[in-house]
């Protein structure tokens, strides 16, 4: 099955020099995936104009349907996420009209004025249309390019699950028409090298599926072991290779045991 | 100051789905600045052959002083770092004695025979040098390539900080010669588009420094303030800057609480 494919770009210097954990790619990439794209890579990239645009353009022409971008978009000198934007797609930014309304509102609320760092956060590229985030200040963006659908997100977790979640994702369900089939085991008492051969028979019996062991799973004891795939025929495939390979694990590790497995 | 560049490769596809949250890549990230190298970007890439190889190329030809790849070294079917990295590179993989006898007396502790799928873990790009896993199974490796050190470590966290703390970190403290100088402080009681002004002025004045406003870091209250630079001047640079920093702050916003900070 050959899906729509997406690519996430996260920007800030914080990510690259290892003082803040990306988050936002792993919260973004799982509902991208649910969501039926093939998520085929994701980039953290310096808040440097030069580096950063030529890195835009180097995506632009994978042609991805979906690109994400996360992070830039505050009132601090760093964030040049639109003006990254605007230079990799050759149009002006442009003051929008309801994103300074947006603004005015949120910081008038704080009894705080639109200082000229805030009033940046309304420069939007010619063409954008304003995503509202309810969270905090900086507005995110859409814009379509090139049979590309591009969004702007914030940096700050919380201001890009709200805009994901309530903007991003309404707009990408209309597009896509596979759904994710998905279910999670755990085994205990085995080392993954000891089941890889079991994995690889049930792979070759069912090549449309994802299956993969976890070892170490979010700090979990044993192994958690994913299966998933997309499509009417992944919805009784993943079942039909758990009772595969439940039973190809027993044969080869008589004493393991086996859990239910919930996130 | 220029400084010596890397790359931070990150591969599976459990970092695009969101099922992992990649912590390798800030890890050593953090490492990598703070031995004098400018990480100019990590990128997370499924694990599939033509997809990969073709990224390992894109990435050569950025011709970085070092890359690190992560993950993909392991006994399954989809850890296929060093077959990308030999196609990649067009090298031929060849069994490693070393590694072969350092993967038979990790299983030999543990009473298990070296199977095809373990043994897969021996098998490196002509040229490289193995770098022992005192904590799994899979060994390292380096490889130099047209002027570029490239090495390869694996994906679970605790291997690869073995490996990189152990052999990588060793191999390159020979290389670099700039010390990364950096200091953190916090500040309470104002937002973070209030000092963007501040933050503007002292970077204008320090232009050889890194100044950075980190609002919710590391999930803390306020807002964290990141000052870093390399070299001599940096090593009072900094103290300067932060002096500068925290007059500006005051007389911006009176009520404002500075605390000190240590991660």
């Amino acid at each position: 099955m050959i899906l729509p494919t997406a690519e996430i770009v996260c920007l800030g210097n914080e990510l690259l020099i290892g003082v803040t954990i990306n988050t936002n790619s792993a919260f973004i990439g799982e509902k991208l995936t649910k969501l039926g794209y093939e998520v085929r890579r994701t980039t953290c990239i310096r808040d440097d104009l030069e580096l950063a645009s030529a890195f835009f353009k180097e995506v632009f022409s994978r042609r991805p349907d979906v690109i994400i971008i996360s992070g830039g978009l505050g009132p601090t000198y760093d964030d040049i996420q639109l003006e990254v934007l605007g230079k990799a797609l050759d149009v002006p930014l442009i003051e929008d009209e309801k994103a300074v309304r947006q603004l005015e509102a949120y910081y008038g609320k704080r009894n705080f004025e639109l200082s000229k760092e805030r009033r940046k956060m309304a420069l939007f590229p010619k063409g954008a249309t304003i995503l509202n985030n309810r969270v905090g200040g900086a507005p995110g963006c859409h814009l379509q390019y090139d049979g590309m659908d591009i969004f702007s997100v914030p940096g700050v977790p919380t201001e890009m699950e709200d805009i994901l979640l309530n903007h991003i994702i309404p707009i990408l369900n209309k597009k896509v028409k596979n759904s994710l089939f998905e279910l999670k085991f755990q085994i205990l008492n085995c080392s993954e090298s000891e089941i890889a051969p079991c994995i690889n028979d049930v792979k070759e019996h069912f090549p449309d599926l994802y299956v993969k062991s976890h070892p170490a799973y979010k700090g979990k004891m044993g192994i958690v072991i994913h299966v998933s795939g997309y499509g009417d025929k992944a919805e009784n495939g993943i079942y039909k290779a758990k009772k595969e390979l439940i039973k190809l694990f027993k044969n080869k590790v008589p004493s393991l045991t086996i859990n239910n497995f919930k996130d």
